[in-house]
């Protein structure tokens, strides 16, 4: 089905058509933008609601920038939609987040109107900063850099850290606050109510205007004296330069709050505030899904709806005859409240995904011991080893590669004081549409170099709530990390009764002849699919499920390395420091000689795709480890 | 030589002796904590001047505060000297950082009055929250949780995230912001400037009140109605309550600032905020070194200055009767201008270290290209980043247990964008008396398993030299990091021509027979001399310094592999997943099958003392190596 654009989208091929338009033009721009997303959104899917709010300043800065010289850092990216479109890739667009389509972020080697790739937040400040400096250093005294961040990734102390310094330098930095309440879940914390404070009062620079007018009308006289006239408009001055707005206490000129769905307004102001030169934010109101009624009221539920019926809304889903295994997370976020429920030291954190972690349950259902703490990975590791202090067991649920963020506190706070922190490390693995910025490939390289912590990762959903299990009881005196995908597991039937494992010790699946497949987590199920493929052509391999990478099964390991010559071990993580390395550093301290294949995530990006092509073409699918047992079988190898 | 505390601390074993004592004999108190921590710190070394300036602060904490059930966490904690003698460690105080003495910084294994392990900065307020939120949930009501965090570590993200979060909970957690406008080196950004704007006018909160008072007064007839005067005081009251001061912005109680040298003034307020429930921030103004003249007046130099006289204030230093090698950090810092006045795309950036990394040196010969922007590594690395997209090739030097702080920004901003920025990862391997929280142990491991990154190592000073040259090359297109230790090379005669290395290639030392050792880095040396010591014993094995651990040398490899049986592997850093692991994997891909015997930092926590002694202790000393060689020696293997 084709998709139309509306007549004037349809001859913008770059910003300069755009501003061959009349500014009156911009409000139809806007409406056909807006239809072409929700057109292409419904029937290809993708993040929806955030590009939505930002059709309107999309349109006005691509009219009043001079785009791609001036440069424009769009924060996370899922909302760049509109601008991506506006950019040359309008009839792309339908391939969006699809193999070898159009990334669903912006990417630089995608357009070179994308200036800096994202898909975490909060690097925007930084980054437009770096660039500032760099033209500043440069003498380009006109170029104009700006940062759009939502008041959601504001949370993040990365980018107080840039507003902290771009307060003090002269670069041409202009911060777009776009404010809207909502990340995916609802925005937390102290700074979303100053934003509601200032934006309520909608007073700040009105009334600044006010007051001084008002006090040059003061009458003076015999019981207002001019002394005390004097001291009230001084003292009135000190509590203005001192303290003024947030924003202006970091040296940031303030501007705003202004409507972001006023397109004219907005123009008008980029066009002002370009003529303003130094570091400035302005803080503009915008409403995550606007144009599209449902997704205004359900903001969470169409960040990233999937495929919809845009006409009567209806979320395309899949019907099948037989029950189907659950999501990893809402194994995960049932678990934790049965195990909370006997437990009642138990709690729950999460760095701004309560939906996305299934944490969401907990809080609803015990919402003095589960926390949203923003977008504050840092923050929420350690918080939850002041809480561990204390005797508290939290599970600390952060995706592997917002983890990356945290990693410092992982080391220093948890790890060194050996607080046995529970850390849930949600999205192990390639995660599909979402790309390189997402997918969780490093954490079990970056965690197994830190002593003292637990490496883990469940095949299935009752080893998930097995090891959780493990985790909480007080006899376990380590930080203990369980690591999942992201989806679907495997067991329509998951509410198992839960047992404790033994620390450190894997499971055998099967028992074969010549090789061995050690497997790390989720991936055992693609290794045991192989083995029943191979298995009409006489390959007949051992099957071992490690669940630890660390502390791993010694035991274990030394009946495979003398029983079997050749090893083959998968693991949905980077190949490089990974599982399959503490195999071979097992090896070369015992002296083994085994061949050894190690499947994983290559040394490479692995870019967009759904999560089946892109296993696919890393061969540790099933059909891949079936091709390299074949492979490994035609080896001739003795045992040393 | 002895070291006799005053009479009045000599019988201050646990804070209930404090608390028998007057409030006026607190001034005693202090005087005598402050002798004793110079008459210790001169002659035994360690932090000096943080010590100093919270003297007053320490002694009033522990005179009010129930502790160790009221809790202080200490940020960053080279302050926490005090408090450590104050809490039954004065007469072990002279063991502070030598090996199996007390700890430099606050430690939950050393003292129950130690909540939370430090060392990095901006940690405290996360801790302490934590704690204070498990107080909450458990009904704990009497109970204070402080954090004491300096307004340096305030600029970090971190500090920022956790009073984002702070601020929306009814804990009981009390933050004191101790500000003296300086970390080791200045202060920098808007935040500092923000305080000082806040303590000059010294009036927030007296102002306030004031205003309201005059209001009152404000005469109302003709020329100024009713209506005017109801909307000039409803207009200053939207804009004391949206805007107040940074503090109260992000919903914290903010008092102060006082003077943190008036000991009473402190204890009044202690014990007034002590029945103010909520979260609150209370800011006090210190000098760091206060009472030691010298360091009251060069506060960089007297952070932690080592041994020296304290009533001449002379540094002890050590001579020499011929030249000796400078530090690794002084190579870097005079190189990095060598290059940059021969390409104008270099910039230097550096968190806050300009003094310990020798950033300095370019920050005042070339103020415009070399940046200090605060504790705040995760901007610092996008920072970089931003400018490399502009072109610029910029030195991005943080220390490498640091670094672990801007771990994402490192994958997501720089190596997935291919982005050629140069880490100079300072602090490789182990630092001494800082202990693990210092200790550069998993930077190789952690980099490595980046795609794109580039990890190498420099073997000595030419080697630093050439790989900065090498880096900084248009030819370069990938990140580039470069690792080396705290201290002194191995060349007096240091200032080589560089030239470029070709990246991946390791250089051979010497042929040898059945065993080869390869080095990664500095420990090359230890190698080295391992070497000549087994030499007459007859073992003569090759030596390799490979320099890169990606991309590794495979030609050297394969080289190595078919002509040595047995290798040994050498680095000063995590046995798990390092430079060992790389040769290992190079192995099992290619099926060799030597013997491999890997050395480097074990995977556990090495604990603090001299460099000298903690690597002997963990065997990567020249007596390490060549006793490890002995045991090589003996073992019967046959290359497969």
């Amino acid at each position: 089905m084709e998709i139309k654009p509306g007549p004037l989208l349809a001859n913008i091929n770059t910003p300069a058509d755009l501003k061959k338009l009349s500014k009156d033009d911009m409000l139809q721009v806007c409406d056909e933008l807006r239809q072409y997303i929700i057109d292409v959104v419904s029937i290809h899917g993708g993040h929806f609601a955030a590009s939505l709010g930002v059709v309107e300043l999309s349109v006005a800065l691509h009219y009043v920038m001079n785009t791609p010289y001036d440069q424009l850092v769009w924060d996370v990216g899922h909302q760049a939609y509109g601008h991506k479109i506006l950019t040359g890739r309008r009839d792309q667009f339908p391939t969006n987040r699809k193999l070898n389509g159009l990334s669903g972020f912006p990417k630089r080697s995608e357009s070179e109107y994308d200036t800096f790739g994202v898909g975490h937040s909060s690097t925007s400040i930084s980054a437009a900063l770096g660039m500032a400096m760099a033209s500043h250093y440069k003498g380009e005294t006109d170029r104009q850099h700006i940062a759009i961040i939502g008041d959601g990734s504001m949370t993040a102390g990365m980018a107080f850290e840039a507003m902290n310094h771009a307060g003090i330098e002269k670069s041409n930095l202009l911060i777009i606050l776009n404010d809207n309440g909502i990340s995916i879940d609802p925005n937390v914390g102290a700074l979303k109510e100053y934003l509601t404070d200032i934006t309520t009062s909608h007073t700040y620079n009105k009334v600044k205007d006010d007051v001084w007018n008002l006090l040059g009308k003061l009458p003076v006289g015999k019981t207002f004296t001019r002394g005390m006239a004097t001291k009230l408009t001084e003292g009135l001055k000190g509590m203005v330069s001192s303290s003024s707005n947030l924003f202006e206490a970091l040296k940031l000129r303030y501007f705003g709050p202004i409507d972001g769905h006023n397109v004219t307004k907005l123009i008008e102001t980029l066009q002002d505030l370009k003529d303003i030169p130094g570091p400035k934010i302005l803080h503009i109101k915008t409403v995550k899904g606007k144009g599209y009624e449902l997704a205004e009221k359900d903001q969470t539920k169409w960040h990233a709806p999937g495929l919809f019926d845009k006409i009567t809304g209806e979320i395309v889903k899949k019907t099948f005859d037989v029950p189907q295994p659950p999501k990893y997370q809402d194994v995960f976020g049932h678990t934790i409240i049965e195990l909370a429920e006997k437990n009642d030291k138990i709690m729950g954190v999460t760095p701004a995904m309560p939906s996305g972690s299934s944490l969401k349950f907990m809080m609803d259902a015990m919402p003095h011991r589960a926390f949203d703490v923003g977008i504050c990975e840092q923050h929420a590791v350690t918080l939850s080893a002041g809480m561990a202090t204390q005797g508290m067991r939290v599970f600390c649920n952060i995706y592997s590669s917002f983890m990356q963020r945290a990693y410092d506190m992982v080391i220093h706070d948890v790890a060194i004081q050996k607080l046995p922190v529970i850390f849930c490390l949600d999205r192990g693995g390639l995660v599909g549409e979402d790309g390189p910025t997402h997918h969780g490939c490093y954490d079990i390289a970056y965690m197994r170099c830190v002593p003292n912590m637990i490496v883990s990762a469940p095949m299935n959903e009752a080893e998930l709530r097995d090891l959780m299990y493990t985790a909480q009881l007080e006899s376990n005196k380590l930080p203990f990390s369980i690591r999942y995908p992201r989806g679907e597991g495997v067991m329509p039937e998951w509410r198992t009764t839960m047992k404790a494992i033994e620390i450190g010790t894997g499971r055998k699946l099967k028992d074969g002849e010549a090789i061995a497949i050690l497997s790390f987590g989720h991936p055992g199920n693609f290794a045991a699919a192989a083995i029943r493929d191979v298995k009409k052509e006489g390959i007949n391999p051992g099957h071992f499920d490690m669940r630890f990478a660390k502390p791993i099964d010694e035991a274990m390991l030394h009946e495979v390395c003398q029983q079997y010559p050749k090893l083959i071990t998968v693991e949905d993580g980077t190949v490089v420091g990974g599982f399959g390395s503490a195999v071979l550093e097992f090896m070369a301290t015992h002296g083994y000689k085994n061949d050894v294949t190690i499947l994983g995530i290559p040394d490479a990006l692995v870019e967009h795709g759904t999560p089946k092509q892109l296993y696919d073409q890393i061969g540790i699918d099933a059909n891949g480890i079936a091709n390299t047992l074949r492979k490994v079988a035609q080896k001739q190898v003795m045992i040393a």
